[in-house]
């Protein structure tokens, strides 16, 4: 679930962008950067390491793993590990989690500062069946409007942006030039299936005390609107749970133990009934407000700040884009468009994102299913924290008599903050600003990721998504990221290198 | 759904019949059939022919017709034509509908009586993956307790039955016998999706005017209980409504035309709950009773007569063996046995056979679902009828507010009933009784089958199922029909061709 801030976050900033001044030129060289007289020498580096860091990202993307499928996580750390040692860090060392494993990487490069990056190496499943082009052969393609785009899965979510910052680091090397700031990398293998044991990594004393000297951490992303070239800088996000209701004749005792024939309805009881039932209790009738006793008792209401940021960035976006993209009419209640908007950044939900029951085939089938799935995923907002949230929902449906339905979750974890006045967020302005991509900064993404296994105890340092550059398709097909850009205001594969090693000089003055 | 009488029958008769007296000979000839000299030539002409009945059966289960899938149903429907001329109809005519052709047939033998034959030329969809053999190549498998079996799709359900009949009917012309009645043949192809267009056949004037001379109708059925070799005698059977109710964005106005990324829920209404909400009106909140407004106006109790039927059918059948074989504990409010049963011949049902929304697959998947559909069947009892609970149903839902809601029907009858003393069950217990083949007369099934196309107006026949052997496995794997019988309990192929010989003298007799 982690991924799911993406989508989200590109569909809105398509739309809060719209409209913002566009940039000129992609990228140009911070003050610390010109002054260091590496700029040069670097760019040279990047271009003439191109080649070299197309194939780079081919190679990966050739390679998917996927943890829900089990599918060449091994090999897939192996290559990250790789990946990691080619780039220069010279410790490099697989972590073994409860799950698959991750990676911690050092680059101690004798400076002051140190920055945490935060990579996954795994990628979301694929049908082939839908692609255009086979999904992990990483073809080259012209895509109109935008130019030489990368097409395969992780494209854009996340080894081309990852690729991006390790290209960086290939650059300075090239360019004889050292880093300015040291670098801790964590990766993990299980970004898609919801991060269940990322924090088992981060948490490993000595990745810990790694981590405790860094200014912040960024997770390289490729984000910029192909309207406006602008970027979203979130403040934070929401938590997330996601969990299976489960009613069946099983666990109840009463009604059947599988599914049988309908007319035995008359006589045996409906674990689907059972279910509805329970479900009807959770929100309010319209469906949505949590109605979970005691569920909103931890819920911090926006700040003035943070509705001042939201105003700021009502005005700027057009409700009307907003809607055609997500293909509705109103928002719930009829809200204005500030105060939808508001509601997006602060509310807590209950989704149900699946109801399975009986028969799901096309017509019908006469059957009294013997179990019932409520697929259910929670946003949860400050100070709401993913335990308290379960334990009042298993509260709830034990105290409404619903003792028998299972609640069965599968991953989840706390939202995330980082503050605004934080040193990461100002390098980011500061870099973005230079680059002269439109920048809106929004208070809490609706979505989620899982930045709080670093904004949060033990770790405690600001995180976000940082970089330039365009894709799209996470989680869909023809995932692609753009390589040679003819968007003027969307970054190619070389400024939006350029544009982290700006980052990282920036970080060195600042953080 | 009219196919879905036959699993529970079938459950029921196997719990009904335990402890009966079982019969020691199958096929004992009625002193009609013994009187007429028939006897001798008849079976020695039924044992002549053994090879090319089981042929013919093997021939048609190997061209299987699945009106869901549009496959063969033309081809099918020849066949269907063809076995009736050979078996001696002399008019054979394919009657078009506003769906799949059915064919009407009449067999003139000059006797005085006329007796109604339905068939259905269809079968229900398979998985062969599923199936322990090819599900149409009809192999003949030797099956431990029962015997050489025929195992394919359609085995018993319907065309191992029909065979049977017909194979009565080649029987007579080999050994030089007229029929002692006359036939009327009526047979469909859509059968296994609720026979949505038969009432089009049988209402024909021709058809119709020559079902009217019938004594009643019967379908061939080989159902009996391999424990006791026992079957039921059905006066009747609940109606049944199929039909979806979707709850979507495109029709509400609200939430999202598609599924979009859960995290909008706080800003976007969810149709899936709305499905939930208006779900959780139609019935109590146990999920046992229909709450539809007026739904119960015409629900006529048991009649003395019924619920006499029903406790002596509860005395005969063991209620563990029935919630083992169903898998439940308890019934509905802890019913005693009884209770249970008169709640299963009695209640009308609002059942949920199936639950789909947004994400259906293993794990989750964070999506906001546009569109949510419950699969819902109704089963009516006497007096209800399939429109008046349709029109209460999307009436009830109107009041309650969701006009938005659609409610599509894809099929259902209304109650079918035949009285105790028509001569079509007079006829029905005399020859099993011949037999000593051991009945429980029951006064509805709680399944349903459109008998009512033949007991309700324009027809108004008795109708009701009728043959022996035994088969299993409708609507699942491996399903079969015994065509030698090992178990002295239960007719092989000769014993259930003679079961229908004897049922048309008997007809010729009574009716």
């Amino acid at each position: 679930m982690a991924q799911d801030y993406r989508d989200v976050s590109f569909a809105d900033r398509r739309a809060v962008l719209r409209g913002a001044a566009a940039g000129a030129a992609l990228f140009a060289p911070g003050a610390v950067l010109a002054e260091s007289g590496d700029l040069a020498a670097i760019r040279k580096a990047v271009e003439a390491n191109h080649p070299e860091a197309v194939q780079r990202l081919q190679d990966w993307i050739r390679l998917p793993s996927i943890a829900a499928e089990n599918r060449d996580m091994e090999k897939g750390c192996s290559h990250m590990m790789e990946l990691a040692r080619d780039a220069g860090f010279q410790h490099v060392e697989r972590v073994p989690t409860s799950g698959h494993p991750g990676v911690f990487a050092t680059l101690d490069a004798g400076a002051k500062k140190w920055m945490g990056i935060y990579f996954m190496y795994d990628v979301k499943q694929y049908d082939p069946a839908e692609w255009s082009v086979p999904p992990v052969e990483a073809r080259l393609v012209d895509k109109p409007g935008f130019g030489k785009v990368v097409m395969g899965r992780g494209a854009v979510n996340q080894k081309g942006p990852e690729a991006n910052f390790l290209a960086a680091l290939h650059a300075f090397r090239k360019a004889g030039r050292k880093l300015p700031v040291n670098l801790v990398l964590v990766a993990e293998g299980e970004e898609e299936i919801g991060s269940p044991h990322f924090s088992e990594i981060v948490r490993r004393p000595h990745v810990l005390a790694a981590l405790k000297k860094c200014t912040g951490v960024i997770i390289p992303t490729g984000w910029q609107s192909p309207a406006t070239g602008g970027v979203a800088v979130n403040l934070g996000a929401k938590g997330v749970i996601e969990f299976e209701l489960i009613a069946s004749g099983e666990k109840w005792g009463r009604g059947p133990a599988r599914d049988i024939h309908s007319s035995e309805k008359a006589r045996v009881d409906s674990p689907a009934w059972r279910l509805v039932a329970a479900l009807s209790t959770l929100v309010t009738p319209d469906g949505n407000m949590p109605a979970v006793d005691g569920y909103m008792a931890n819920v911090r209401p926006l700040t003035p700040r943070e509705r001042a940021l939201i105003a700021e960035a009502a005005r700027s976006m057009s409700e009307e884009d907003a809607k055609r993209m997500l293909g509705v009419k109103s928002w719930i209640d009829d809200l204005p468009w500030q105060k939808a908007l508001e509601r997006l950044a602060s509310a807590p939900t209950i989704n149900i994102e699946g109801l399975v029951a009986g028969y799901t085939g096309p017509g019908g089938k006469t059957v009294l299913p013997g179990r019932a799935v409520a697929k259910i995923d929670c946003r949860i907002v400050p100070n709401q924290t993913k335990d308290e949230a379960v334990a009042k929902i298993r509260a709830h449906l034990d105290k409404h008599g619903y003792q028998d339905i299972e609640m069965v979750v599968s991953g989840g974890y706390d939202p995330t903050e980082t503050p605004e006045d934080s040193k990461l967020v100002k390098a980011e302005l500061a870099v973005y600003a230079r680059a002269k991509v439109p920048t809106t900064l929004y208070p809490r993404l609706a979505g989620s990721w899982p930045g709080v296994v670093f904004t949060g105890q033990p770790v405690g340092l600001p995180a976000g998504q940082f970089g330039l550059g365009h894709g799209s398709g996470a989680h869909a097909l023809d995932e692609y990221f753009v390589i040679e850009s003819t968007n003027p205001k969307v970054a190619g594969m070389d400024d939006s290198i350029m544009g982290f090693v700006d980052f990282l000089y920036e970080i060195a003055a600042v953080g």
